[in-house]
């Protein structure tokens, strides 16, 4: 409780590329000391909130899927989240933001928690220290692999989370973030992605929709004639809660990307354009389910919800708040129609990773070659306005080309990773397995063990009804 | 990653109504502009914990109600939420807190998240950056809108809460807030609603006194001879769930009214007094059931929570440590009094919104005209002393007027859109969807697919128990 | 919305021990000022952190018991939550942080708010103001007693948690609290206790252990031949969500104990040892269940998260990051096989209180007596280094000491306490009671009466299923 570390590391701050006061009176803290420690808090901040967003991963997947394979699905993500921890220390760090070259970093492994910048030069200027961004970055890593292990749901084996895990947080995640935030090509490119509609989002829905292809479709989801069953999640409450923890989450993801709370509010509007837009997505997408189904449905208005916040990630900082409004709307209509295009297409991907995470990832990537706007380019100083705002179609490309070149690398990468798995050790469960539920026959207790005897007990002695796939 | 835009916004804050420090260094910030982004921040931080609150009603609801009804109940709650926001921006926050007279604002609309004061002259002393109260203030129409849709809960159509919405967020609780907050009349009197038991609370819980009578008891709540039947909700620990999160959303709430952290910790004495409060009323109300029902009751107590919470909001910042536990423990026994003499006089009021938000809202409003001190009323520098410590009845007089005015306009506001939304469109499903449940009925999927078949499986073979009403 | 009671508290500032600037100018305010505020918020978001984990353990809790008592387990921590603020305000804060003797405080009963420091000199020198410090420690005191109440669980009757909490609060953790944070003789040997491995978390395992011992195994728990069976809990997803609650909470205990965002990120680096520990612990219980048990167990994997950030606890702002790994995974081995042995040594401890926090929380004080690096303990400006860093077995002594110290004074007034209350009021419903569950016998409601009247049908009418024991 005394204060002699926090003068101990004051000192130490000459190591950090940052300015400091000469007019402070003895024992008094500058205003460049306040302003590190300013910046430290909302980075932290931030960073609580994205990783709070692991919460709704683990909601929004276990609602979504069957009783028998809830604890399953609810306990891999603590299981993935460990991973991503101790392999982005090791190496996903580094990969992403050391030192190295325009394709990826080099410098930097087992991250060992100096707060001089060393390898770290990309964060020379931002003015947070190294251990927040550290941290702050992790949680978008997990975020990442959260949707990219979406795709797998209800069929793939434990061991594929791991190994797959292990690789996505430690290569593949890492390249893609190095391009464009870690000093790479396409940050040199300038292309435009605040907090990672392409980065984050459709880097993990990629990985997930090989996965969902190489996988196949779950035991029952598609009859003979190739018609999709509809496989209701078991638990929309839990499901809604997912996706507020998310809606809040993504409140540190976008705003906390500004790195600071200088700025007379710059962060706030941020969060303002975020905000419209998932409200857009929200309402946007219950009432197309409504024209085109007959019923308001809650889970497409839910996806609709996630899709805007997708595609506003990239976009928010460069956008006007009537933008925001036609940018989310559109990404939940989108979704909306994608998702049951590839459900038809024969793609059983249960939490509609690729129609959420991917598809609205590409719109968000587009939409800020379009809307982008002057003034926001300007004041973020990362590229040029966009279509509509008189900036002709050069933002744009490099829009395209960023989403282009995310898309085929993670896709050829993960095809080699997954494919490679699939021959050396098997993705899948057994039928009789996956029959059982992934809870018993992976991990051998039930996730609901009162309610799955009941369950049980009912097929076992009378038909089931037409509300589940059992 | 570059600082450029910073010291752009930087260069921009002389728009700002807020003193700038002229001794700082090249490229120094200044302390002026630290306390700026510090106010932000701490705002920041109290919205997304107001902002999670509606976590807390979702699942508060969703546990209180029955099954057959969860995944809508929840689902709607997004729903009222998107519909806040949209609305929010393009009239609520200007009829709230937009320039106009003493009746609503007239400036300000379609927000477009320029940090110049503009047409919101009320904030220009606060030091807050615009942006950050448009969001602060959002979150509270929010919860607001969430209480109002607690009186529709198990038997409105999903149509009603989009329009009911529109017209709440848009027109009913912003002419309160403006009256109070936004430099209308009640404010000019010198009322002391400090966070809001009148301009929130009692507010969102009189219009859904009127929505539940309007829409007339459950099916099966009351027998022919009109005693009330128990309908106990599904899931109790959902419910705690959402009351643990409400108690710490009323931290952002509360404390975070005070919109900085400077002031050598006032917000945290704030924070005191929510907590000290909420205490009270949680071990008041199951302290009262226990000695009136023979049995400790969690709904009982969970409710005692809330309504301590709604009394402390309007008086935190006026009362002594001493007196927020007294104020907390009387709400919660009132509360447990009230609801249980509404059931019988045939309200049916599925989550006790007038009881716990409504009555408890007039309890807190008194309680400040009652307990205020002179000093914090003065350090607040809103009203005077109350009763209790030498201020007579002048005070006790303006939270009386506020009350009544309050709950006055909202009753025939309410009664005027409701009751016309009655004859034009319906505010009711049918008897047969609400006997299949408005998962089902309004959307077409249960929010519990499997519990439900088993459900429905039990009812039609065997004679539902006493536990509950089918 | 005056910033008038803003400079009226900063004038009162004088009060308080803190360097005031002298240049600043007129309506200007001060660095100093700045970062009493900034230390402020960063306690505030700490303490919210902090007081959220209570969600975490009422989810942790409920979702590892049965259907019958989930009700019941949820509320009564809203219940001793309530308890734990009243009675920490009235006596516990005084005890623990008073000015006094080296055993307990004596001064600061019936905390009033005020900001002088008064009665806690021990806070006088760390720049938080006491409001924010009062609400800080009073969130460490309510896990504490979530901790011990733990062992209680599925058979324990309301009244003695209401019993056994006020004395908890009241007395037994501010003592232990005051003997390493308040001034007291482990705190003035030097023992290393960051945020509390011993402090907080052995000493509500202690109590723990004592209740479960007293309160004997639940019914069914053990054959005739002594051999335990399973007792899973209901709801995995449930307790998935409590321990990621529960981590995150953890970001607001560990980091939060360093009372400032100031120092160059240092909280950061708390935050990344917490983090780091709490993966491997994730991973390496995972892997140790699956090798031992043939299957990889999810309750297994979580409670090796908790005995992970346990252990870290004490040691985070110690250790180096790679040691921060090998303690977490250390305590995720660790408390896998003590809660095994505990189980087959006759003591049914539901929640694995016992090995989780005690053990775990034991392995945390005697590990920074191992791995406490010298550089570390020079800026933290407590202890020594290690015996692995050359700093001999001085530190480990110390370590030694306060673990048998706390555990000794611990055991032996519960035993006190809970067998005094065992002969006066007895600890345990009756075994009818037990049979039906506590949610009907202890409140008059099931938490899930729907759920619950399904099982009941099927128990009536079939005979139970393997899966559970009922």
């Amino acid at each position: 409780m005394k204060k002699k570390w926090l003068y101990g590391m004051l000192a130490a701050i000459g190591a950090f590329a940052f300015p400091v006061s000469a007019f402070a009176a003895e024992g008094e803290v500058t205003t460049a000391v306040l302003e590190l420690g300013l910046n430290s808090l909302f980075v932290f901040v931030a960073a609580m909130l994205v990783f709070f967003m692991q919460a709704g991963f683990a909601l929004l997947e276990a609602g979504t899927v069957r009783m028998k394979n809830a604890g399953h699905v609810a306990g891999k993500t603590v299981l993935t989240l460990g991973i991503t921890v101790i392999v982005w220390w090791a190496l996903g760090f580094a990969f992403a933001f050391g030192d190295g070259n325009s394709f990826l970093g080099t410098t930097g492994f087992l991250f060992g928690g100096d707060s001089a910048i060393g390898s770290f030069s990309v964060f020379s200027e931002i003015g947070v220290p190294l251990n927040l961004m550290f941290l702050f970055q992790m949680a978008f890593a997990a975020v990442s692999l959260a949707i990219a292990c979406g795709g797998m749901a209800e069929r793939a084996k434990l061991s594929v989370y791991i190994v797959f895990g292990v690789l996505f947080v430690g290569l593949i995640y890492p390249i893609v973030a190095h391009w464009v935030w870690g000093g790479g090509w396409l940050g040199a490119l300038g292309m435009q992605d605040y907090a990672g509609s392409t980065v984050v989002h459709l880097t993990g829905a990629t990985a997930a929709l090989v996965a969902t292809i190489l996988l196949k479709p779950r035991l029952g989801k598609y009859n003979k004639d190739g018609k999709p069953n509809s496989i209701p999640g078991h638990n929309q409450v839990l499901t809604v809660l997912g996706v507020i923890i998310l809606w809040i989450g993504w409140f540190g993801f976008n705003p906390g990307s500004a790195l600071t709370p200088l700025g007379d509010g710059f962060f706030g509007y941020v969060l303002a354009t975020t905000n419209l837009a998932a409200a857009a997505g929200a309402v946007a997408a219950l009432l197309i389910s409504w024209a085109v189904m007959g019923k308001s449905d809650i889970p497409s208005m839910l996806n609709g919800v996630l899709a805007a916040l997708v595609a506003i990630t990239g976009s928010c900082a460069f956008v006007d708040a009537w933008a925001s409004i036609v940018i989310g709307a559109v990404a939940g209509v989108l979704t909306f129609f994608t998702a049951r295009w590839f459900e038809r297409a024969g793609i059983d991907d249960p939490i509609y990773a690729f129609s959420v995470h991917g598809i609205a990832g590409v719109w968000g990537a587009i939409s800020t070659g379009l809307f982008a706007t002057p003034e926001l380019a300007e004041t973020t100083g990362v590229g040029t306005a966009g279509l509509f705002y008189g900036g002709g179609f050069g933002q744009l490309g490099v829009q395209l080309l960023g989403v282009i070149g995310t898309f085929a690398f993670v896709l050829a990468v993960s095809f080699i990773i997954l494919g490679g798995m699939k021959v050396l050790m098997g993705l899948r469960v057994t039928e009789e397995e996956e029959m059982m539920g992934l809870d018993i026959s992976e991990h051998g207790t039930y996730g609901y063990p009162e309610q799955m005897s009941l369950l049980q007990q009912e097929t076992s002695s009378v038909k089931p009804s037409a509300n589940h796939v059992s």
